[in-house]
């Protein structure tokens, strides 16, 4: 239970939860619109849609784990505040080139 | 029946499908590791690894459609070549910037 | 003469040098941040600006290679139809994932 | 002279300027490409390198930013740390939407 606090997301955690199963509804969608063979340019549409509600989801994820998570890490210091640092650096990396 | 042909990725429609039934299951799983209250770090590796598969999947059509409906296009020439052309364009410009 | 003809931009050649060259200035302009040593957030606001004003002259060369090399291709027919098309989306996806 | 002190990419401050210099060469080189016609394809491959080059630098001075003037805000306290924070999720978010 105190884990859960420290994860940062619990405030929002409705919201993300309404917002995943939207994008699950989305890929759903487009599995349907393939199987259906639907216009192509309408499916790659949809997939741009998909990809910046993605998106959107990883943004909020990351600044809630920098504003928790690393915050916290770097008022306590020490080794742990740069290995969380050196993490959501390279979260972000992923997220910038994927 | 006819009309289905020239949507041009009939060919791999089988995989197309198998890659977005797994697609979804990646967008239900990110679903549950945030109910779950995973590591952020983690759901966030998850969400770009999704993105990538998407991106995958957009650029496999993209390709399909410039191959078989925008090139029989040009082939009939006319109007509805530059229209082909000019909505692939469309539709490639929001997938960079998405 | 006859070989740029085919190249396919050559119509917008000056919008094309003109944007080039203002992205240039941006890079110059980055360089000069850095070097004053100004604030980070802002130099990033300028890296973000200069890679969206690539992404338009990528998409722009883009639209035009497809438009005139890949078109005429696909009406000459052949192998090489093929190829200009492979290579195409090869850069598509260089652009997407880059 | 203090002030350049917290801007936090001081120690890297000549890796950075080199990498922007091959930067700024690398879009007079396109330049170049574009007014000699050369094969548009490889002007686009030589666009996707510089914004692969342009994401990097990006990437290693926001790691900066975060490692130096977030971590220092945070551990001051207060509304700063806060508006540190939303500052660098906007501009995390333009690098991920750009």
């Amino acid at each position: 239970m105190t884990d859960h606090a420290h994860h940062g997301y619990i405030t929002d955690k409705d919201k993300y939860l309404a917002r995943l199963k939207r994008i699950e509804g989305q890929a759903r969608g487009i599995h349907r619109m393939v199987d259906e063979e639907q216009y192509c340019i309408d499916i790659l549409t949809q997939i741009s849609a998909l990809k910046s509600a993605l998106e959107g989801v990883a943004l909020g994820l990351l600044d809630d784990h920098l504003g928790h998570c690393v915050i916290d890490a770097a008022r306590n210091g020490g080794a742990e505040a740069d290995e969380k640092l050196k993490e959501a650096s390279a979260a972000i990396a992923r997220l910038v080139r994927s």
